[in-house]
C-alpha cells in the first residue's frame, strides 16, 4: 500500500492536468471520492475535470456537477486518469473508457476483486469507502481538507459503511468521522439530504413491494420484487428501488435477501443479493456476470419474473447446502 | 456540570449498594446506559441491582436481564437510587418510585426537560445520550471499559444517535465509538441484533401501513396509521410499529410527520411526532400531556382514530402557520 500512494504521490506532483472517473450507477462513494479528489487536486493547483458516463444522481447533486461525454465539444485535454471505486474499466460504462487511451491510468479502489488496470493501482481493500483512501491521500499529501472536500468525503464514508455499521467499519473510520465534524460537517443535514428525501410514490413502491415479500420454507432466503406496473401504478422511479433490498434483508433469520425487478430492457430481470451471514453472494452474482462484495452484489438474468425468481431461489438454495 | 459529576463520584465511593432504574417502554439508551453503569459500580466492587417496571425489550434483550417490581419477593436494600435518562420519576412507571422513599437520589439525564428531582442531578443536554455521560463517568472514575460495558455505551450512544446521525452527534461521539471498536466491539454484530431483526409479519404490518400515508395539501405535513385489525391481520404486534413515524419522516419537503395507531386502551390513540426543521413537536405533545425532545415526541389523545387525526393535523396546520 505506501509504495503505490508514494507513487501516486509522486504522478501527481509531476503533472498538471487530470481526468477523475468513477462507475455507472454511481454510488455515495463514487461521487464523494471524485470530488474530494477534485479538491484536493484543485487545492494543489492543478487543472481537473471529472468525466462519468452518466449524470450526478440527484441524491447526490448537493456535492456539484461533473461532465458527460456527450456533453463534451472535443477529446478533453489531460496527463493523468485517476479511476476511482472501480474494479474493472468496464465498470465506466462504454462512453468513458474511449476518452483514456494513450494517457496515464491510476487506479484507486478498496474492492478486493479490482483488476489492477492501471499502470499505477492502488488497492486497499481494508478501507471502508475509496473516500477513506481519498483522506489518507490529503494527509499523504499535507493537504488541509476544506469544508467542501470534507462534506464529499463524509459522503464517501457515511454511504458505503451503511452509516457506520458494516462491518468495514473500524476505529479509523469513526476517526475520521471526528475529524470531519470538527471541520464543519453536520451529520444530520447530510443525512437529510441521502435519506430523507424520498417521495410520496416511492413510499407507495414501498408498500407495494414490502406486500410481495416471501420467505423459503427453511426460513434462510428471503424476496421481494418490483414489476414495472407497480412503477406506473404509484409514479416512482426505478431509482426509488435502491434501498428495497435491505426490508428483507432486515428479516430475523434470514441468511440471503434478493431484490429482483423488471427493467426498461424487456425480459431482464436485475437482482440485488445481500448476506446476512457466511454466504458469498458475490460468487452468486458472478455466475450471472454480475459482482459486487461478498455481503453486497448485483447481476442481470435474461428471463421473465415468474421464470427467474423460482431458478435463482433454487440456485441459491443448492449454494446454501 | 463538573461540579455534579465529582459530588456523583463521591457518592459512589462513600455507598456500598446501588439501586439503577430508568423509564418505560425502554429505548436502547435506557438499556445501555444501565447496563453501563452497572457493569461501572461492579468494577468498583459494589453491589448493583438494576430494577425496572417493564422487562428487557426483546431488542435489547443480549445485553442481559433486569429485575421487576413484581419479581421482589421484598423491598430491595440498598443506599443509593440512580435513576438514568428520565425526565420525571413518573416515566419510571406506578411500581418503581415507591421503591425510593428514603434513599439517595441520584438524577443522570441528557433530556433538556429534566425536573430536577434528585438529591444530585448531574444533567447533560449537550451528550448525545445518556450512555455518553455515563462514558464520561467511567473516565472520571479511571474506570477501564470490559467488553460488557463498551457494548452498552455503544447501543446507548447507537440507538440514541440513530446510527451517528441526529444533530446531537459531534466529534466527541465519534471519539467515543472509535474507542469502543478498539474495545472490540463489532459495528454489524450490534447493528444487526438491533436493526436487523425485523419478522416477516412486521415487514406485512409495514407494507398496510406505508399504505396509508397521507400528506397535508401544502406538503407539510405527513402521516400514516395502524389500526388494530392491521395487527390482527399480519400477527405483528404494537411494539413492531416503532420505527413507522420514519418513513413519513423522509419524505422530502416534510416539516412534521405523525404515526397514529390505535392502543390496547379502547378510544384511546398514541401518537409518535417527529419534526425535520424547526417546528417544536415537544410543545405539541406537551399539549395533550406528553414530551420528548423537539424534534421527536409522543403522547395519547382519547378518542377514535378518524376523530382524531383530523383534529391533529388541523392543530398542527395551525402551529405551522
Amino acid at each position: 500500500m505506501t509504495t503505490n500512494i508514494n507513487e501516486i504521490v509522486g504522478v501527481i506532483n509531476k503533472h498538471d492536468s487530470f481526468l477523475i472517473a468513477s462507475h455507472i450507477n454511481p454510488d455515495g462513494d463514487a461521487v464523494g471520492s471524485q470530488f474530494a479528489l477534485k479538491s484536493l487536486l484543485e487545492h494543489k493547483k492543478k487543472k481537473v475535470v471529472i468525466v462519468n458516463a452518466e449524470p450526478v444522481p440527484f441524491t447526490y447533486s448537493f456535492l456539484g456537477k461533473w461532465i458527460c461525454p456527450g456533453e463534451l465539444k472535443s477529446k478533453p485535454n489531460f496527463e493523468v486518469a485517476i479511476i476511482l471505486d472501480s474494479a474493472d474499466l468496464k465498470r465506466l460504462g462504454k462512453t468513458v473508457p474511449p476518452l483514456l487511451s494513450d494517457k496515464i491510468l491510476i487506479n484507486i479502489d478498496h474492492h478486493v476483486s479490482n483488476g489492477r488496470f492501471g499502470r499505477i493501482n492502488w488497492i486497499d481493500s481494508e478501507a471502508s469507502a475509496t473516500g477513506e483512501m481519498i483522506y489518507h491521500l490529503y494527509k499523504k499529501m499535507d493537504c488541509k481538507i476544506s469544508k467542501d472536500g470534507a462534506l464529499a468525503l463524509y459522503v464517501a464514508i457515511l454511504t458505503d459503511t451503511g452509516l457506520f455499521r458494516y462491518t468495514n467499519t473500524d476505529s479509523t473510520t469513526h476517526d475520521i468521522a471526528s475529524e470531519l465534524l470538527k471541520i464543519g460537517i453536520e451529520p444530520q443535514w447530510v443525512a437529510e439530504r441521502i435519506y430523507g428525501i424520498n417521495s410520496l410514490a416511492s413510499m407507495k413502491l414501498l408498500a407495494l413491494a414490502l406486500s410481495t415479500i416471501k420467505v423459503s420454507d427453511d426460513g434462510r432466503i428471503g424476496w421481494l420484487y418490483v414489476r414495472s406496473d407497480m412503477l406506473k401504478k404509484t409514479g416512482a422511479s426505478f431509482q426509488d428501488t435502491k434501498d428495497f433490498v435491505n426490508y428483507v434483508r432486515s428479516i430475523r433469520g434470514l441468511e440471503v435477501a434478493i431484490f429482483f425487478s423488471e427493467t426498461e430492457t424487456k425480459d431482464e430481470i436485475k437482482l440485488s443479493l445481500r448476506s446476512k451471514g457466511k454466504t458469498d453472494v458475490n460468487a452468486i452474482a458472478r455466475n450471472f456476470q454480475g459482482g459486487g462484495h461478498p455481503q453486497a452484489s448485483g447481476c442481470r438474468i435474461k428471463g421473465k419474473l415468474d421464470e427467474v425468481i423460482p431458478m435463482v431461489i433454487a440456485g441459491v438454495q443448492k449454494v446454501l447446502r
